[in-house]
């Protein structure tokens, strides 16, 4: 990989943050420039050394980057793009980090105009319920699987160079179509988090809510971690990805429906076969993993 | 306390094997005798000197005991109320560690006949997705709510020399009501356990599932760490608690089909609210603990 002389990233979030610290450690990054809307951020980012300076959303920032990442909610990132387009020099190869990629892909088309042979689109399948640049840290990536959604226009360098940044950061790189990304995502991403939120919720609105609560224990503390994730950023990727996250959730309420009828009818048998059937199915997963 | 000559667990898996530990190292026991369906387990708990030595279900093993802790499945709970009711001594103390109440309380009040009133029902809010002998370990009470349920029989001394036993473990302990005892758990353990198992099951139907299995992270690990649980006892947890947890399935049923219809007609402040709601009320519970 070539050295990126100037990474360029907006939202110096735990995504944003993370990439930065990851690269800057590999050596393969010389600037690292934070763009983002809480100046309270930027300067936590600039005293833990994930940036080196702050910019802002114009074309001093943007002209001579080699590389940025758009690491904002998705709610933000049509305006970003808009801001963006007109300063992005000729070189600059532009990538983002959002969670769906078939509404950014249509932003992108939309918005980056002659940029968009040089925009990748990706997702590094990574985080914590932790927002902020102090969540950032050097290794979130390593291990964990990056996916690019290239369109049919993206250049081959923009994606090269992508695609080594990441593994720069130890993730391993996968492409995917965005339609198909997306589906994937709602199944083990968007469905686990929406159902931990409408879990808590339904404690909290029980009268009894303070006594529930206090004999919940580690179960239901691993089970919630997620409801603990960024509110916003969550609910721009349930609306950006809308249509496969109903199709889950549609499919999760019958499968409730079902366990209902087991239990209604005392069905030992099925309830068994259910419950030792996901257990083999998850041991089976974390041993390929 | 007075000190327990002799205890015996039936069940050396996680629960009563942690609490064999938890007693003999806070010298609070003397001899801990071993019963179970397993040999195997058995040997393994004498190696892990879990236990000094396996009884059986019957009268040299139950006669001179100070306490028996009763640590199976619900689902086996009647036939060893059974088969012990005979051999206990006139001072025998037996609790249980079942997960619902008022299930083992209706089986006590048939089988153990005279020895109801040194019954002390119980519930140590505490556990892991590990099941075995292996599992078990000295802290796992420490920190933690154990539940007791005594009856209007319970003897004050039966009452007490339970109470100690559970706080020399390193728990805290609470008397709730059977039928409160249900309701609570239904809601922050049953019904999670329920939820982590049918999405796994979900995702493993998929006919892509070993592709969305790839792409599952953190979140979706700890999400369903709890459909790690042992197949048989959350079966009979379910069947035994049926009617407490078909309430909360109803009520987290109608939960989702808000969030549907909040995602179909594009509520972005619905969303909002809900999850930002959600992770302050978590916050608050993890503050709290």
């Amino acid at each position: 990989m070539e050295r990126i002389e100037k990474l360029v990233v907006v939202g110096v979030g735990l995504v944003g943050g993370s990439f930065a610290l990851a690269l800057k450690g590999a050596g393969a990054v010389g600037r690292v420039i934070g763009v983002g809307r809480g100046a309270r951020n930027i300067r936590r980012a600039l005293e833990l050394k994930i940036i080196d300076a702050g910019g802002a959303l114009d074309e001093a920032t943007f002209a001579d980057a080699d590389l940025v990442l758009l690491a904002v909610p998705l709610g933000q990132m049509r305006a970003v793009m808009r801001s963006i387009a007109p300063h992005l020099g000729a070189k600059t190869v532009v990538t983002d980090a959002g969670s769906t990629k078939e509404g950014v892909v249509a932003l992108a088309r939309r918005a980056l105009k002659g940029a968009l042979s040089r925009f990748v689109p990706g997702h590094p399948v990574a985080g914590t319920e932790k927002s902020g640049a102090d969540a950032a840290f050097a290794g979130l990536y390593r291990g964990r699987r990056v996916v690019l959604t290239p369109l049919e226009a993206t250049e081959p360098e923009a994606l090269a160079l992508v695609r080594a940044a990441w593994e720069r950061c130890g993730a391993g790189v996968f492409e995917l179509r965005p339609r198909e990304h997306d589906a994937v995502m709602a199944s083990v991403s968007h469905l686990p988090h929406v159902l931990a939120y409408a879990l808590v919720d339904q404690v909290a609105r029980h009268k009894n809510a303070q006594q529930l609560f206090s004999y919940a224990a580690g179960g239901f503390r691993d089970f919630t971690r997620i409801a603990a994730s960024h509110p916003e950023m969550w609910r721009d990727i349930c609306l950006a990805n809308k249509k496969a996250l109903l199709a889950e959730l549609v499919r999760y309420g019958g499968k409730l429906e079902r366990v209902k009828r087991m239990l209604e009818r005392g069905d030992a048998r099925a309830l068994h076969a259910l419950f030792s059937g996901a257990r083999e199915a998850r041991d089976r997963w974390l041993k390929d993993t």
